[in-house]
């Protein structure tokens, strides 16, 4: 069977798997918060029919503005995207014929972009169940690396790689002349966080991704940017297609910035719900990823593929997601999404279930 | 100064002219429906809120489904895009290097997308005041052509040209194996349209580019669609980013599409209205292009340049847009969109008023 490159979209799942959608199922598979939107959306949400009929601005600049105010750097540091897939399109486009290297298991956009843009591409494996980055191992294959990719924290194991390790890459990077492309899509889940963004005024090969789709719970919308220096910038935006952000995510993102309890009480919330679930599977002896953030990876250590346990939580209308296109995963584990206390227990009955079977 | 490259967001023009943005403005830069989005839409957007928060259908299937079979072809040979200008973006992917034929004037998109992909770019320059296009003319140059951009009807002149004349070309481009792109944004305002769509079937090198956004009023949520032969079809979609289309999109262009009565009754308006501005014009000795659509080139044939009469409009905060960038119209002319009958009798109002100036 094919499956499915990415979470979401379980039809596409089902389809592959040719079994019919469960009526009532909870989607473990897509990461995003599982409070939803800000409440201020939904409050706002009528305001907005009058942005459907007017052009978005192209350059998004009330947003580039806020964010570049939140972030102390320049507007024209920024590029606003559809998303963040087609912010990591755009550098693939850039990167077009030249030798990337991605730090896996990653993100599955990355390889994608770059292939179809004739890079060449290799990859730097990180080993189960630890997952470390060891930055001399990564060096010594720079020299013949144009670009290199790394998701931080890590998409699908959930790992943050801390400050001081990046700083040594970054360096590391510039003297090797290798661009740096950091996807921090779930930078804003982490409780210690500490920003790396100063460095694009010092590091001109320096790229930062963020997605606001994931803690602002809204992909149906498509938003995201990318900080770096000037140049790289204006290079990106050149393929940009005009209009490219809609009028509805430009708007919703000024909101969104201006949520900061939201964001706390929803990091409070998966920090909460991601120790109950690590105890109770510790207690059930499954291993976890060491995760930091709203997914992590699960395994069962007394089967190998993970496929038994994928199917069984599916039938009972709880979708993990495969791991059968990450490389170093191979399906010997699942990834979850961190969701709101009722989801969690759910699965947890289920997982309890699974190993009381027969 | 810098002119926009564009039409709407007037606040970039403003800035350019180093002018404040009026207070009062009506907007005849931007060609899109007067009477807004179908009624349907703003009934029904308060239901578009769930949307926000799950990732898009990526292949948009529930739409693409409706759209083949109202165009009777099949879904693999449609591919829906975040508006035309990222379908032209995509084209332009394609053709990277290669060598593309504009014939202009035309919508700035075509040549931006090529350039910036490193083609070679040439002119089939059509002549006012009747733009008219001689197939055997452009035949001679399609030995050296590898693409040809035709918009109809054509922006900015919003002239149609005949089935039977694109016959004639579909068979002169097939013959030659240059690819045909035509842009058919505006194709929906026309009370005469003859299809070309089957033709797709026969030609394999002929593509067709719609927008939704013009005839449904929702330029702020970004939605198009490209019709060819599967392996086209199939190129572009290996080049877009993923959920390129927003989840409100989706929805809404499916309601757009059963929102049949109200395309009617936009025909109507439209008709009606440009008819009583060509009245008009003719009576106070100003020259238009034989426009069948929803916008029309505008001279006052006393002045070469028309720049004073579009600082004398804008400063009522009546804004065309300028033609500064259209090959061989190059500020010669002004371009505006037909609005409702009280934005018309303003726009006449004033150029009355421009007319019997002292």
């Amino acid at each position: 069977m094919i499956w499915p490159a990415h979470g979401s979209n379980p039809q596409y799942l089902f389809d592959a798997l040719q079994i019919s959608l469960p009526k009532k199922r909870i989607d473990f598979s897509a990461n995003i918060n599982p409070k939803g939107p800000p409440p201020i959306l939904k409050e706002k949400w009528g305001e907005l029919f009058s942005s459907v009929s007017d052009y978005p601005d192209p350059q998004g600049k009330k947003l580039r503005r806020k964010l570049a105010k939140k972030e102390k750097i320049a507007e024209e540091q920024i590029l606003l995207g559809n998303g963040g897939a087609e912010l990591i399109a755009l550098i693939g486009r850039m990167l077009a014929g030249k030798r990337a290297l991605i730090v896996q298991p990653a993100f599955s956009e990355y390889e994608e972009s770059c292939r179809i843009n004739g890079c060449t591409i290799e990859y730097h494996q990180l080993t189960s169940n630890e997952w470390a980055l060891h930055i001399e191992d990564l060096a010594e294959k720079l020299p013949h690396t144009d670009a290199l990719f790394l998701c931080n924290p890590c998409n699908p194991t959930g790992i943050y790689y801390s400050k001081s390790l990046l700083i040594k890459l970054m360096k590391e990077c510039h003297r090797q002349e290798t661009l740096l492309i950091i996807d921090e899509a779930f930078y804003d889940f982490l409780s210690e966080y500490e920003s790396i963004v100063p460095f694009i005024k010092e590091y001109p090969n320096l790229l930062i991704i963020r997605s606001m789709t994931k803690m602002f719970a809204i992909p149906g919308l498509r938003l995201g940017y990318v900080m770096a220096a000037k140049p790289v910038i204006d290079q990106l935006e050149s393929f940009q297609p005009h209009w490219s952000m809609n009028a509805i995510a430009l708007q919703a993102g000024e909101w969104c910035l201006d949520s900061e309890s939201y964001v706390e009480e929803t990091i409070e919330l998966i920090n909460t719900e991601r120790e109950r679930l690590f105890d109770f599977y510790r207690q059930m002896k499954f291993i976890v990823s060491p995760s930091r953030i709203n997914f992590y990876l699960l395994k069962d250590p007394f089967i190998r593929s993970q496929l038994p346990l994928f199917q069984f939580l599916i039938t009972k209308g709880l979708i993990p997601r495969h791991t059968m296109n990450f490389p170093g995963l191979e399906g010997e584990w699942l990834r979850l999404a961190v969701k709101g206390p009722e989801e969690n227990d759910q699965l947890m009955g289920a997982i309890e279930e699974w190993r009381n079977r027969p």
